[in-house]
């Protein structure tokens, strides 16, 4: 099972703790990226991964190759040239204290990538899947431009899609919509993460129902078989409670209802869940219990810091049972 | 808008995150002194301000100096001389562990303070408020007197002045009762934090509620015209409930409840309110709410390490306005 | 009052916070040993202690002698020699994620010990209790007739002996089996710590309770006097429920049931349990009391990180009067 | 006395030590800049200085102005706006092993600055000295455009101007060159540091040794009465040997040479010097002991971590008195 | 260029910077072991490498395939199973205070190895050379066994063999002796790293200067074509000299000698030596630059934290060609 | 061999590495006191200690009593009660910034003690050796009585009395000049550490040597048997040459001189030598033993963090040997 994933990998700073960003002198190093995280949870779930991505060809763009690569993840598809490498400044809240990020990514490396960096041909040749986000095609024509090949790619080859098509308005800034883009992008899609004021508002695409948008969905894109979403009922900024579904065209798949207290990192629980799914989806070939097992380990996700997901198939598989004792184990 | 605040500031040592004092071989440094704290979190607020104190002349005593300027305060007023840096170590718990405090401020240069060593009626000259507390006074003739005269300024100057009148047994070392001495500082107070068994105390002024004591005070010390109170249901050392209420002369404004939980330092909750308050007082010019802000203000402070209040307006506001949900703002 | 305790010690190393192994690059040493966690818990509660053991000749093994030292513990009969120290790696976890340790203590120090390596009549002389478990038997048969060595002393000198008779089934390694080698050791005993399931287990006693069990227990070994467990319902790796109870021959005592949030560091808790209980049942000469305190000992073991608990009688007495409200202590 | 800075100031991260970018996971904040390190360096030094500049409208624009508020200097003059906050990474060197730096400060919300950002008219009255470097009119046209304003104001109104001419030829990256701008700027500056081979290249002033160039650039720009420059041997990157000289029309001012072993941190010794030497000037009134004082201040510079010189007029007389034992002073 | 590694990687723990093992509470992680580091060094060089090894089946034993991954060496042939995960504790010393090594490996997981763990055949196809040390054979029969295997395989490839023959007499445990083990080693070997007197003890072979001894080794070793070693004099745990030879039975090349100071970590710089030599002889296939450039990179690891050298083509070459400056690179 | 040593043990608080006080949020804890440094480093050495002296009654006391008992000192003998436990800051300096200490022992428990606090007849029943030093004397008339009443017990039970008369004047703020108080403590003493000025100064004894001035010493208080003292060439805060002397009425033995680089940690290095020299004339009976080992120990002390020598009677030997390779040792 080979799972190749495609975006920017940035580097997150943060303050040790809950401390405030003007209180600290030492910042803590991670990397990260919605859908390099997607990759690194799925290579501790024991499936071969490849990420394709561009760094800066300076020690701390080769630092974040090495992370990846100690993850587990293939980097063999890894280019290195000019522009920034992509940060994101995390500053983790406590209780009422919401957590707070100031992006700084504009002009990175990734972001001046082209379709000619990408041999998507070799690259897709023999993968069980590929997944991409809405933050890709957000930061640049020459990253939606690789993105769409790649999607193209994969049809041909048969290899299945999936997408996280998040918007984030404020990243839309080299001149086209998401409206003008994003269609295309979902065109030969199995799986899509989103919900109906997403479908609405990217494609036009209305519904009055979780179904009833899935299913007009699936008609405008007939490729996808698979529409999914999280519900996070958000208590504090150390307390929530979180579920996911999972509409197959036919029901929908609800998991169980978890509830994470306390809340170490809130950060890529999104992705540990599409990453639980989608190793669900390949090894279970059973979509409740992808969705499950897609929801506990992004409840367990919580408890890891930093923005991938660590937690082992064990580990999931026993929280899916319904233990969450929290029991030491010897 | 500018605020004069006047007290001793000492360096606290506490072990990190939640070790006790035997197992720790650091300590993490921090400032803090209670009224100092309220000029701390005026400033983060958008106020100016200036705290009057005295330091050693030495390089934490200049250190101290450059942790309130950092924050915003206005040093100018800092005086230096002979005498300590007060200290106290604090050892924060957990549950029902509770956090303890070893002061060592005795003979602090703050304490060695005389009348001559201020210029209040430059200091005062333009300022909108005074704030004091009921510790100053507790620790030398010196420091007594030189309150007395910060507030017999303001009054003339008509400077708003507030007291929190808190009484620690301990501190009253030098001769001197505060049944002696803070009657005279009471006087000319707008504004006065304390409660029934506080005002029988220290004053002899009595009333079986919050109501009939606060109307006692108002007729006792003429210019007071506010009276208020924490309210805080101590479940452990990780989790309290928290309210203020403010009595007006007319009637008593009451905040809603906050569920705090983690709790990341206790430390200065009380100042936080008091500052939150203030602000809302000038600002606002509504007590309820005032109030409302002064006590969502405590509650994040709870998320907060170290002594002073670094919230935002805007994180307040939003709090105060019913949303606890601690989403992380991008 | 004077205790003697018996046992392996070893280096734990854990990384900061709740990382993973994975994920760390530094860990935080501390030491601990199911036996002498007893004897530290019970100087910090002022009795005069001494632990029995065995180190490597080296700085690690002396280091682990000056750590016991640290905390009052007398390392008089310490002896050194061949052998490793032994480890043990903890990755604490947090909500649904579980606790782990991997051990790494084959063929250590004390594993080597052999009765001659103890002189239990000087040591023993004296005595007001002595306390095992049943890691050391597991260990090897050297250890396990070093022990026996040493219930056999204390029995004819009159010390009482007391024994929390865990069953590690991957520590049994040297080719005897604990049906083999309990028996023989728990004769003699005053207080046991243990359930019906291993009572069962490791001496074909049976009952249908907690009581009939223990009856059975006391007929068996009739130099029993006490019989005791605690209860934990584990909610999550930060959240416990915890009660003890004690019988005494006669009736069951039941502490009040403790309600842990957050736990800090779970290790060490039944040690604590078992320390508060020898202190009370010295101490006070009143079961009730002792199951009062040793739970309450247990719980303010959760906050406190390391193996050993470091809370004081006040503390402790604090929390068993009612009092968990964590209040800010000056 | 007081002092007006312009330019960028940036965050600085850095692994721990002396670790390698791609071995570290945390980073330790420090912020710089070529003209706030002269800033801050004089406030230590007792002067009054302001600093101006602009920074990013967000908690980390925030704290970079209360880093400096933190070390004495003037905050009043700093502007918020759009951009990012630059950042530079430093990874230290020892021994054979050189430091190195992957600047990341392009966009800079400095480096969008204009001249109707600034009214140097009230902040450049009263003030007795106004610094600058080559690195502002590198960033941008309004950077440089908003020095040519300052500098021109400071004439006017008859405050002395030192420069120091630095030339970072990859920094000038917005259509102009060095040639083209640099010499309206050095019009009617008072103090340039700056070399022979530099004040050829930049205003084709040519000379064979540093008199005579410098006597040519005085002849070029009349209203310069210093050239200064530091020589350095760089016998390792933890073991230099400094100096500096100074000619002042007449003849050259030469300082002792130092050897300074350990470096601790070999950023911004050059600024220590500037500002040693501008205090010098200031203070002194005597060219021998200014380039004295800026040389031993620069010594000290290296064995002080950050970018920022936080020698004391003390420490600096005596190390300039020959005093380089280092004895502990109590 | 691909170059095949074999030995045990150990975990090493040290106290932070240079306290002693009795002072500290932390502990910081390395992964090293002298075949691996040479891999390590190799990746960072650029070539293509991979790691033969064993480790444990833990989260620890797959830390340490992370870290091998995270810095470019190939994990695809490490094995995993029962067994220990190597450890050594080093405490770092200065000046006159000498570094220590606690070594704890016994019963590794990698001291299990047997020759049907690993399929030489398919892992030195194509490699461009294979190295070993004499670490290995002394570990245990199956290791001793399994590196024959692997030697014998590469000649019969025809890949390039070196072996660093080191002799740490109190690893041989397991029966047999060196004398028995290392000549059947050593046959086919192409370059081998050792001393008269090594080549004396092990092998019987003597001579009196470094070429003869040199010589009669290429008589009873046919195969060999190089022979090299280090020269150190360890003028104190912070300052040594160090020079590199390379016999090539023509003549003896030497390399320049470095001077080292500070050193920031002595261990591994043995392996930094010969990772550069082996770089040097597949890359420039000229003696005086190969062993210019070892010399060159061993001491740029002195200033490297840990156990491998991460120094690049482009540092290790600057200080070849003689610039140890240590100049700030930007 | 049972060492008894006498004085006040302070919390010692420093920035981390050379970090200036002013840029610090962290300090690290060390204990130490001039005395007690002497019992520490005579543990380490083998012999028996205990040290007398008083702290105050809380955590932070009790930390400071389990340090001593870390280290292997006996703690029998200490008390508790009121005042303060001393303080010191220290910042450590590199190169020629020099290191700086901030007092803060005004006042401390160990300064209120009285002669009935110490039962000097049971202590130094038994005891081979009792050291003091002028810092005693200095801080209170309760501290010099109670010194002189141990003194003169020792002298009754005729145990050996050594004294390191250092004079701090700026401590002797009770009243009383050292001329008063010194010569009667001086009586008795066996072995001083002192030069001729402090001789002349203290004891207006006068000599133009150190033959001259010790002899004159011998003639004025006839128990001495040795006088000693140490040279230090002060080059740098990180480069010292050091030798000490020791006269024995007869000649004066020189130890051989060390060359340290580079210094860790400087206090302490003169109380490593006085712990050396007892060692060496209590077990080697050999003055010209007694003062290399003496010197080697403190030369050893310096690269060793924190106020006490935990060099080992190996490493000591070692170095005194000649051997200041660093060697590694494994
Ligand atoms: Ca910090
Ligand atoms: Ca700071
Ligand atoms: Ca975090
Ligand atoms: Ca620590
Ligand atoms: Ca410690
Ligand atoms: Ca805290
Ligand atoms: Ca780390
Ligand atoms: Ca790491
Ligand atoms: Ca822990
Ligand atoms: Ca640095
Ligand atoms: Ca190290
Ligand atoms: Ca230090
Ligand atoms: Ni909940
Ligand atoms: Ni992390
Ligand atoms: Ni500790
Ligand atoms: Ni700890
Ligand atoms: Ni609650
Ligand atoms: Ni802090
Ligand atoms: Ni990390
Ligand atoms: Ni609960
Ligand atoms: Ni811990
Ligand atoms: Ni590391
Ligand atoms: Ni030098
Ligand atoms: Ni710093
Ligand atoms: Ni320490
Ligand atoms: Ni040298
Ligand atoms: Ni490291
Ligand atoms: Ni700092
Ligand atoms: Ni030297
Ligand atoms: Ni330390």
């Amino acid at each position: 099972m080979k799972v190749i994933t495609f975006g920017e990998v940035m580097l997150r700073l943060s303050p040790p703790g809950v401390e405030r960003f003007v209180q600290t002198d030492t910042l803590a190093m991670h990397f990260g990226g919605t859908e390099a995280n997607v990759a690194v949870s799925l290579a501790q779930l024991g499936l071969e991964t490849a990420h394709v991505t561009r760094f800066p060809d300076h020690a701390l763009g080769r630092s974040a190759t090495g992370y990846l690569r100690q993850y587990g993840v293939g980097t063999q598809h890894v280019r290195y040239g000019a522009g920034r490498l992509g940060l994101y400044f995390l500053e983790t809240g406590a209780g009422s204290r919401a957590s707070q990020i100031i992006y700084d990514r504009v002009d990175s490396a990734f972001s001046r990538i082209t379709p000619t960096d990408v041999d998507w041909e070799s690259i897709l040749t023999g993968a069980d899947w590929f997944h991409w986000t809405g933050i890709t095609p957000a930061l640049s024509q020459g990253a939606a431009d690789c993105l769409l090949a790649g999607i193209q790619t994969a049809n041909r080859l048969g290899v299945p899609v999936s997408a996280d098509i998040v918007y984030r308005s404020n990243l839309w800034q080299y001149g086209r919509t998401p409206q003008e883009i994003m269609p295309a992008l979902t065109e030969g899609c199995t799986l899509v993460l989103g919900n109906k004021s997403l479908f609405s508002e990217l494609y036009g695409v209305v519904g009055s129902t979780f179904i009833e948008s899935g299913m007009a969905m699936m008609r405008r894109f007939p490729t996808i078989r698979y529409i999914t979403d999280t519900k996070r009922n958000s208590l504090s900024a150390s307390h929530n409670q979180l579920s996911a579904k999972l509409f197959d065209g036919d029901m929908v798949h609800k998991s169980r209802v978890y509830d994470v207290q306390p809340i170490v990192d809130r950060i890529g629980t999104g992705d540990a869940y599409m990453a639980g799914l989608i190793y669900g989806l390949l090894t279970f070939k059973n979509p409740q219990r992808a969705v499950e097992f897609g929801a506990a380990a992004s409840a367990l996700k919580h408890t890891i810091a930093g923005d991938v997901n660590l937690a082992t198939v064990t580990e999931i598989e026993t929280l899916e049972a319904g233990d969450s004792s929290g029991k030491l184990r010897r």
